[in-house]
């Protein structure tokens, strides 16, 4: 019964919330990477990035019309400058006291002065303030209006400050890994549940329903990302919403998904055979589970990125020279990466990513291979992709997902 | 039965997708108004610009690792630049068949020089390229890139192009208008069901959990934006999400939701009384509805955006005058906005907003108020807003969403 479900949830498996103090611990982090980057201040317009630091909690980014800044000073308490509708989201879900406020919309300034003066006010020490200009960022605001700030506070110089809190967000503290696990747990039972609940002649959308449904009765509180494609004999990739197309016996289907729980994020897969699996398939699906245990097991302090992906690829690339079956390794660029609040951070596990794995890291390990399946009007490209979630331990790793079971789950 | 009526949507209401002449007709009224600025070329980043003009369709933009470009030259096709793994996506999803690609992550060069060259290829005759920069936009790349790019094709001019784009997508063809209307009527009908499948005892998540599994069996295919706050007396704002909050008799709920079927969204919100709604609610929501109507009836082509503010805010600030009521008009800065393939686009129902309605535009009609509710430890504040989804016809007015009903739905 879901209203039991939710309740049970609620009631043992939830995570405390973060805390003042862990939010003001945030602050004085990043404000001594500032003082080491020469940084007087930090522009801050991102939802991950913004919730990080203030907590500030609230659908409203969906809309682009209002857009809402967040100034963290070199020393003290971080400033926010928001729509004068969003500042009970503030008085409601945020620690942060000194708010300015204008009424958006309000084109001919969008909080663009408000923004400036914050910014001079805190640029005494080095003339230098950051904002999210570097690799993987979003400018979440109008860039019309970033060049009018960035041209207010001249002589004060605008750099990328953006890298700096993606590396310090890269370690997570013991509460933001309950809040990965809480999640990854919750839609690891319900994609376990999920081969009893579907049949053939549903379509991948109906699949799909039954899923989200299940993942909110569980405790999840969005699902941002939704991937569902099936096929005959494979997938063709991990890339499209599910359809209307009807599953049918031989099909493989797919699910991948970011769900969220207060901001945090789960990014993993799993595959269902209707009927019993070709051998082909259960062979593909066994290199790439061996494949993800080896990058698992591969996670500890002091190992790299590029050990972690090393790792996973020796799997397939020796598998592929003594089975004598044709694949190769898939062209994602990558095999995991980490995983917070948002779905997809920095690291990489790519093979030049040398970034040296610590305690309180959480990635996902994601090989994939490319395989050709014999279709009725002949060879059709397939993909097989695994995930799972891990969180780096003092020595060596922990799961955040439930494992994927060894052999592919079979709809009857 | 969830399948039953997934298949009856599926059948019957849901609209035929977008073809490829019509996709083909955007570019050309693109490119005329590309001429008229004196565009060589436009660069697009952003989720809805791409889908609007190549049909590109995945949640992979949810995946904020890999940037994705498209250059919409003065004449021709246009052509896209895409990490490896998003060609299939072209591939299965447009009608684009120019396709440049490049294997990403790549920090060094993702996807730069491969975007220069297009866009340098292009400017021959202005010298000048329109990028997503001017008001309400979101240039979905990382801006340190984006000024990579600028100076890659210095002396070409980079300007704003996105404002060109807002003004030719206000107006909608008849398929645009059928996708908003298929979405905001599955939407009007799961509000519609759910004072009879809810009760008192129930948390927000709980009912929320109910209202979204019922809104996507009845074909909406994401739910990117959920309102749901509670209280006694009616609701503090308009901007959280479901909480634990446990809903009592005397309790007023509000969902407001942005829900989308092919990419097309709706926006508008619902409210519930736990119990005969008090008299003083009574009366707010009848102004607040009859101020929605006022708005709904001032909206026909020639009409401007500030006529349909100046209806609505003339039944809030008459009945403020006469009925000896203390409440105000609501901080919101306007009362409604454009609805497309962005939950809230130009124009804003807005005083300062002469925006000339036309045929085909669809926009939301959204008053409200804020009042006092003397709640058992002093005076609280309280807002009421309501909002409709409608479209400008060759003569008038036509709902999307079907109307509220003239007094609060109650749950017994």
């Amino acid at each position: 019964m879901p209203t039991k479900t939710a309740k049970k949830n609620a009631k043992s498996g939830s995570p405390a919330p973060i805390s003042e103090a862990e939010y003001r611990a945030r602050v004085a982090t990043i404000q001594k990477a500032m003082a080491r980057e020469r940084l007087d201040a930090l522009l801050i317009t991102s939802e991950d990035n913004y919730r990080y630091i203030t907590g500030f909690n609230s659908p409203t980014w969906h809309n682009l019309t209002r857009p809402r800044y967040c100034v963290v000073p070199l020393s003290g308490d971080p400033s926010v400058i928001v729509p004068a509708n969003n500042t009970a989201i503030i008085e409601e879900t945020s620690w942060v006291k000194n708010v300015k406020w204008w009424i958006a919309p309000c084109p001919a300034d969008d909080g663009v002065t408000l923004t400036i003066d914050a910014l001079k006010a805190c640029a005494g020490k080095f003339k230098r303030v950051g904002a999210e200009l570097g690799p993987q960022s979003r400018l979440t605001m109008p860039v019309g209006d970033f060049f009018r700030i960035k041209e207010g506070v001249a002589p004060i110089e605008v750099v990328d400050g953006d890298w700096m809190l993606r590396e310090i967000r890269m370690v997570k503290s013991p509460a933001e890994v309950e809040h990965l696990r809480f999640v990854a747990q919750a839609v690891s039972r319900g994609f376990e549940a999920l081969s009893r609940r579907i049949s053939a002649g549903e379509t991948e959308k109906q699949v799909a329903e039954k899923l989200q449904a299940d993942f909110l009765r569980r405790g999840v509180e969005k699902i941002p990302y939704l991937v569902g494609v099936s096929g005959a004999g494979g997938y063709r990739n991990i890339h499209l919403s599910p359809q209307d197309r009807v599953l049918r016996r031989g099909d493989v289907l797919v699910f991948d998904t970011g769900c969220s729980y207060k901001g945090y994020y789960c990014d993993f897969d799993r595959e269902y055979s209707f009927g019993k699996p070709s051998n082909k398939i259960a062979r593909m699906y066994d290199i790439v589970w061996k494949a993800t245990q080896a990058g698992i097991d591969a996670v500890r302090p002091g190992a790299t990125c590029s050990d972690v992906w090393h790792a996973q690829a020796k799997v397939i690339l020796d598998a592929k020279e003594t089975s004598g079956l044709d694949f190769d390794l898939a062209k994602n660029g990558r095999m995991g990466h980490g995983l917070g609040m948002r779905m997809c951070e920095p690291p990489s596990i790519h093979p030049e990513d040398f970034t040296v794995l610590k305690a309180g890291m959480t990635i996902t390990i994601e090989p994939g291979i490319s395989y050709t399946h014999d279709g009725k009007s002949g060879p059709e490209p397939r993909v097989m992709v695994h995930e799972e979630n891990v969180t780096v331990t003092e020595d060596g790793v922990a799961m955040l997902t439930r494992r994927a079971p060894p052999e592919m789950s079979v709809v009857r």
